[in-house]
């Protein structure tokens, strides 16, 4: 059927109208005098923002060719709602600047807010990836999308909830999301496992080199829209202790749990990875560098058990399906950052009449400090208590929204592939060298074991 | 035969000569107080060039390796032509240099521009990829480099096209470069397809990693070296939104022209990366975002339909053989750019006197603002017809020296590989796992069959 | 057995207590009015500090994946030893700042230190990949840290050794002490090649392309604690030239050397980085472009000559095994780099009275100057001197421990893997797929073996 190309082109015509009618270039410098400081902002942020672009295109894509004969759909799915997304993305803020200004700017701060928004598609979708068509994936970003906007509007600017990295707005709302629409989708049906779900050998390593690239980019991640300086600069440190800590306590968790201390692939792939997800809301506040190693080794703790005991129970009680375990890399780290956030503000509000305090916060980020100033002793109170509200606004809205999205899946216009097709590349790309091989697999153990049978 | 590393070390060794004799390190600040400018200078390049470095030598690399058993070739010979061309870049720069000024420089400038040459190289041996030997591709970079040189200053610094991101002098060049070459050394005989010609599903997914890294960096190829601040920030803007139109809008074509709707993977691996071909000659200029996104489209249905259509139609005709198809995604939409361009330079001349252009031309830039400024009437035509013109020179230049080259790679002494050996890395690469396999290759297919035959 | 998660644990939890107690981030702009600063230094260092994880973590970790069944536990083990080596060393180097100033700081800077004692581990396993337990490898990073962190002390503070790319107190220390560790571990008994040591096709792809990226990305690591400006200018074109060099030199003499001219991957692997290895010494120093060519082929010879003799003979006379033939890569080109570097001092000092040199030697890198200055005649020949005494402090004590600590692997409790299940991802891994496969690995050769077998 042709759905997809056609209305993904006519979502591309309408962007380009749309663009064509109201978007022009920020004028940032029309004093020339600038030029040099708009040089030296650019040199700033642009490394940032390209070491977040491998994250999401390279890293991410290969985090998903967990599934061995689903590589290209993951890295092809993924690039296309990445493009789609932000695209959207840009259209809608355009749209709402528009209507308040007059004049819709883009530029690169822009683009990465866009691009905040597209990452929710892709985390959330992890819970669907490999028993859904594109189409599906599809409308999936165009209702998460604005739901993320409005969601980050209600969570940031109008509760006043601080996130910088996005754990709680990113994070916790595409995760339980995407749990919303996998279980409308999928509803009550008990289903016994796929045999091209499970991963081999050769897609463990890709999968993992994706795991090691969000690794080593995840401070560019947090850090890209905090405060430059300090504030910046301890995001960045903030961020590295966590994931270092995750890194290592993933290994103990995962070898306590396993049968002979042997490490399960999936545990290392995304346990590694719970630490960022965890920092991001408390990475450039004022706290003291073990509150991250210790934040980081919970959160990885939590992957590791959630995965070993709680995705297989929820399987169980409620046949909810999370084909890539978002719940335990991106539900429970979030939820343990967004507890966290309020216990840092309560403690660092006491502490601030004390040395070790004091001099943290003396560092320049203007904006808190004001914040940090007002609190007084039920003020801090309060701030927690918002990052407590946010993060309940975060889940109940996107629990719910996602369970309306999935329900549109359902529409017959929309037809699921059939169980037998999915987890398979061949349902999506035209593969010319399947037509005389001897299975559709490229396994050694297929092509012995489909050998076997005709011999 | 012993012909490769002979004359690859008596290269090595006249360069250490040349570089002994001629070269020094550039002085750009032998006063002290402008240390911290020269630092802040490099941070903006240094990150740049990074990022070009590893487009050219990894993601390049692996989009290369979608020939299933000669990846270790295509990565080696793209990273020792890479490295050979710049070299011998840098030569020819210096001496250049050397004889207008008496004095040959190196700083990370001139290493760009040289690297910049060494990419035309990349490009053009794309047509003639798996059927040569690392002579015959010595040869061709050892014509190749010299002529862009000449090329390149014939058509910026003589006729002043603007061309920042190289689409008229890189990505037209060696298209047609690289098809002269292959015309003319694999003449006018039809040759079946090679059965190691076929991407097996493991090789296209390399590939497209190989294409999702050039597309995440390619901003950095096109802005590199833009002025700094204004001209440089739209230069990456309208790179991004052209290179995610032409994703989007790849997967709808290739949906289009398949049956059943499917993707071909040949389709996306070269599709979405035809944006940012097409984007280099305008991405500075002053146009409106909406530009930059219907250039970034136009170009992925040109690469698309160029593989459906213009490949087997130039095969049958004329039987030219473009191994990686460069002519689809460096040719077509590099062709689009410049018409583009002249299209660009024409409207913006005449819209400099309403509100929308005129506050886009403020930027600061200020050399192009200059020419803007005496351009007048009939100024914004001469320099539309200056690009028009410098799209004939590239293409006609190139194609007659690269069918000289190919004519020059006939020599005896330069033998083609046999046709059975062509596309296997066994012809160039001592592979120790060979001896007691069952087949020489290893996906799972051959073993079977080749198992099933002494069965 | 649970030695190891429950000592990873331990060691994870002492590690928290210690950060509680001693270390707090560097208040580096308690003033606001540098906060412009603060963010400027930021962006000059962070994305060579991306650069550089990316080679250690992904670069490096690919690069070892050139066993064939064993990529999960080289990507896994290198990664894990780099988050536990930097950690230790943080914990060290804060106890040491702690004692001293009362107070210990964690920035950017001192993280970078820290990673660059963790490369020291990351290099010396690479002589016991694969036939060694997750606990011997913790021990060694145990004991090489604290080794290293004194040694570099010792030749740097002490001595006054010049080496800002850690030629010696990186390379080749940790070059002898895998050497030592592997020796002792070993002993002398002679044994056969394993049959899963072999490389595939596919396992030396893998492996090349980790060599591409750490290739791309050594500039950053050579430069990254270079003084801002030219000297950090020069020490990027000096790193790169040689790495361009070498790998030019690379394919000729492994070319030269192999029957049929063919190539072999070991050797393009390793070789493309020796000019890296060996340029660290001399990178930020004033000579011209054509001693770093110079040193890069030298280097790029001296490895290829390695794998073709020297492993064989070491084999056959003491019966060192060297895995990842550490010796040719890290050894052999750091000895000619420090070497080099004492020859470089020399001449530089002669050559300081003509124009050349005494042009070069103005770029405002004010310590090494006034060291240069009061070097006068018999000054340059002490720190000539000096480069060579710390090459010998680094070889000799690095050896004399690495042989101690491969003394407490034998102990009882840390039993190394059987020789059967040596260099095979199932000792480690749980892996889903092992089952009902027709054999432990996944290629075409075995799994068609193993039917055959069964047939």
């Amino acid at each position: 059927r042709r759905l997809l190309p056609i209305s993904l082109g006519l979502f591309q015509g309408a962007l380009l109208l749309f663009f064509a009618l109201f978007v022009t270039y920020d004028q940032s410098s029309a004093q020339a005098e600038d030029a040099s400081l708009v040089a030296i902002q650019l040199y700033g942020i642009f490394p940032l923002f390209q070491d977040i672009q491998v994250m999401l295109v390279v890293g991410l894509g290969l985090l998903l060719t967990f599934l061995p004969r689903y590589g290209l759909s993951a890295l092809t799915h993924n690039f296309l709602l990445l493009n789609f997304s932000t695209q959207w993305a840009l259209v809608l803020q355009g749209l709402l600047h528009y209507f308040h200004h007059g004049r819709a700017h883009l530029d690169l701060h822009n683009l990465l807010t866009a691009e905040f928004a597209a990452v929710t598609v892709l985390i959330s979708v992890g819970a669907i990836l490999g028993r859904t068509s594109p189409c599906q994936l599809l409308v999936v970003a165009a209702c998460e999308v604005p739901v993320y906007l409005a969601s980050e509007w209600a969570i940031v600017t109008h509760l006043g909830v601080l996130d910088v990295g996005g754990t709680i707005t990113i994070h916790v709302f595409s995760c339980y999301f995407g749990l919303g629409v996998s279980k409308a989708l999928f509803g009550a049906a008990q289903q016994p496992a796929h045999p091209k779900e499970t991963p081999t050998h050769r897609s463990d390593l890709m999968s993992l080199v994706g795991t090691l690239i969000l690794w080593v980019f995840w401070p560019s991640f947090v850090a890209v829209l905090c405060q430059p300086g300090d504030a910046q600069h301890r995001a960045i440190l903030n961020t590295f202790l966590a994931m270092s800590a995750s890194a290592v306590t993933t290994v103990v968790a995962s070898s306590l749990l396993e049968s002979d201390s042997k490490l399960s692939p999936g545990h290392l792939q995304n346990g590694s990875l719970a630490g960022g997800v965890a920092i991001g809301v408390v990475a450039d506040m004022a706290m003291p560098p073990v509150a991250a190693l210790a934040l980081g080794s919970l959160s990885a703790v939590a992957c590791v058990l959630g995965f070993k005991f709680l995705t297989p129970l929820l399987v169980r009680k409620i046949a909810l399906r999370d084909q890539c375990g978002i719940h335990n890399l991106h539900g429970l780290p979030g939820i343990l950052g967004a507890v966290a956030s309020a216990a840092v503000v309560l403690v660092a509000s006491q502490g601030s009449s004390d040395s070790h305090f004091s001099q943290v916060s003396s560092t320049g980020e203007t904006a808190r400090e004001e914040a940090r100033g007002e609190w007084g002793d039920h003020g801090a109170g309060r701030q927690a208590l918002r990052q407590v509200v946010g993060l309940a606004v975060a889940t109940g809205g996107s629990l719910l929204t996602g369970l309306l999205t999935g329900a549109a899946l359902r529409l017959p216009c929309l037809a699921r592939p059939p169980e037998r097709l999915c987890f398979d590349d061949s349902m999506h790309f035209k593969m010319q060298d399947r037509a005389e091989s001897p299975g559709p697999g490229d396994t050694a153990e297929e092509g012995a074991l489909a050998l076997k049978e005709r011999v």
